[in-house]
């Protein structure tokens, strides 16, 4: 059993390459922030080549944010090449519930691909659980996760990673991980980063480059990523100087990853087994 | 009547949600600089989603940079759709001189769509008339607004404005602001900022914002949009060091708007009622 | 016959436009780093319009990252309207060898459009002869060109120059350029660099902008786009403070370029003529 810093030391060394179906608003930071952890990314989200480039891969990912019908068709070609090659499989489904086109590509998705992980906010999968028709799953949850309602998330989250068999994270004020039998909360991370467009969309492609160097114990895998990326997260904000603002907390984010040592992780993770 | 300052207080406080249908090589700093300034940005550029997208949103802003046959179609149909629900929109013609494909999108944008504000350069807004119909609008203004030649551009502003019930915005080294019978001076900002990608794109974004909590007095919140956003680029300006060039002033100026307090967009607007 | 320093400072006064049909993930960099460097940038994808920006522009830039249909179909619109023209065009394989969908585009591209130059990684370049028919390249050639194998890479560099009529750069530890008659190795750089997305596609299009300025002297000027890439990757590191990162480094190469002054290009270019 690797901890989180060994599991970050290996990902340098295998320097993994991840596929990202990712939306064009934070592809770019994505790209830096695979790069800043030690893996290679790719992105290509034209479904006449997709396939071909996820077979390159060994990790894939695929974020909701500016879905458009090419690249959706991209995503299940991409997909289905994952699970033939064993490939990891991580689904960001960014906003999935603010329209239709997001909430039937999140469910058939969820039908024809088998995840290896979902991430996304309490909302997300909230949304994307009740379109899956997972058993328990109502609206009344708390929205944000809290230490008060950590429990009744954990349930939701517990149902919804054994519905479709892949590890759910849940980003928040507390970070959850399950695997359905097993859970983690992270306590890493810093409410600011929500001021940074695509830390979500960053931190799903990181699990992607975690997930697919540690394919058999998943469950820490992710909660390493999370704890990573929380991290980075406090790092940065403690480097901020007056006058420095979302821009450059962006910059600082990656940058943390970038020049996290294993020994840094180790001592900053913040993970608790429930 | 609420000032600049108070302006910025209460979009803070709403935090609305703006829909932006954006180019790909800006929608980052779009995004970011719409958190910085207190917003909540959502893109989605597909037809088959952008109405939904449009009814979650408080305000609408339609950029031509990077058009395609599927942006400008969810373009016409989240216009349409934010008429209906009375939500403002922003046109920003980037380029619309360049091509026929821009110079007909906006003719036809401007036929179909009722917009709140349309923000461009001079060149922009030249082509944008002439291409409208607007009566008296020939190619000899001048290209750039100088204190020599801002009341032929004010009367050019004002003409348009009339003709499309629009506030119009003119950026350029002085920046001009009408409502077809009353005009604001602006003489905030840097010309350094042309040297940043997407600074305009920014400033069509953030006017989106003011825009949709002040809808009562629109003049107003467009002249303060322009002043803030000209307040970030003398701020951020001066607290460049030596080496520093256009990608650190890019940084520099969505923190500057970050960072900015009522109290100093109150005391640096510099707006002109004319 | 101009040095790369007063190369620089006629790019600086001519201000070139240079259209750039770029991928998605790098696009904001490559724009930012156009306006670095003096040039102006337009990008535009779409078939119904490439033509016509291409016209307004004085050199186009064809970029193989993240291609689909209607971005592939602009490219050969542009590419034979820049040689209808004489404008240069410049050709970056981005992971020509990942795909079919790139090959083949890459390869039909070379057939149907005349490229004044083609930038790539020394594994992009040969998956590019390859594929085009040139005579005598076959995969044994070493992947990364070091002192030991330039003699043997340059032999592949300049016969794909003479195969394709264009200057052919090989980007890597050792930068070469060839005419097909005659080469430089180019010494400026560092490995750090390929650690920031996109900085392969920021020389690309920094070549076009010299390229547009120095039509008759092609092999010198993009010798010196080169070199100042390496240059402002060398400055940008040498600025690095504690706990920076990539994302810190990709601000500031930018900005090298951006404060890069003739003077200090001709002092710090280490270009060899062979």
């Amino acid at each position: 059993m690797e901890t989180a810093g060994e599991m970050l030391a290996r990902l340098r060394e295998r320097r993994p390459m991840i596929h990202a179906i990712t939306n064009v608003v934070t592809a770019n930071d994505v790209a830096n922030l695979l790069l800043a952890c030690g893996a290679r990314p790719i992105m290509a989200s034209a479904p006449e080549e997709s396939e071909e480039i996820t077979a390159l891969a060994d990790g894939l990912v695929l974020n909701l944010g500016t879905p458009n019908l090419q690249t959706i068709s991209a995503m299940f070609l991409s997909g289905k090449k994952a699970n033939a090659l064993g490939l990891p499989v991580v689904l960001d489904p960014v906003g999935v519930g603010a329209s239709r086109l997001r909430r039937e590509t999140a469910a058939r998705l969820l039908r024809e691909v088998r995840f290896s992980v979902i991430r996304g906010n309490i909302s997300e999968i909230r949304a994307l659980a009740q379109g899956s028709g997972c058993p328990g799953v109502d609206a009344d949850t708390a929205q944000q996760v809290t230490e008060e309602t950590v429990g009744e998330a954990l349930e939701l989250v517990g149902r919804f990673a054994r519905h479709t068999g892949a590890v759910v994270a849940v980003s928040g004020a507390l970070d959850l991980v399950s695997d359905g039998s097993q859970a983690r909360v992270v306590r890493n991370g810093r409410a600011e980063m929500a001021l940074v467009t695509g830390t979500g969309c960053q931190l799903s492609a990181l699990i992607g480059a975690f997930a697919s160097v540690h394919k058999g114990q998943m469950l820490d895998a992710v909660s390493a990523a999370v704890a990573a990326m929380g991290l980075a997260g406090e790092l940065a904000w403690n480097r901020m100087t007056p006058g420095d603002g979302n821009a450059t907390y962006r910059t600082g984010i990656i940058d943390a990853v970038f020049t996290m040592t294993p020994q840094v992780l180790e001592k900053g993770a913040r993970v608790e087994s429930r």
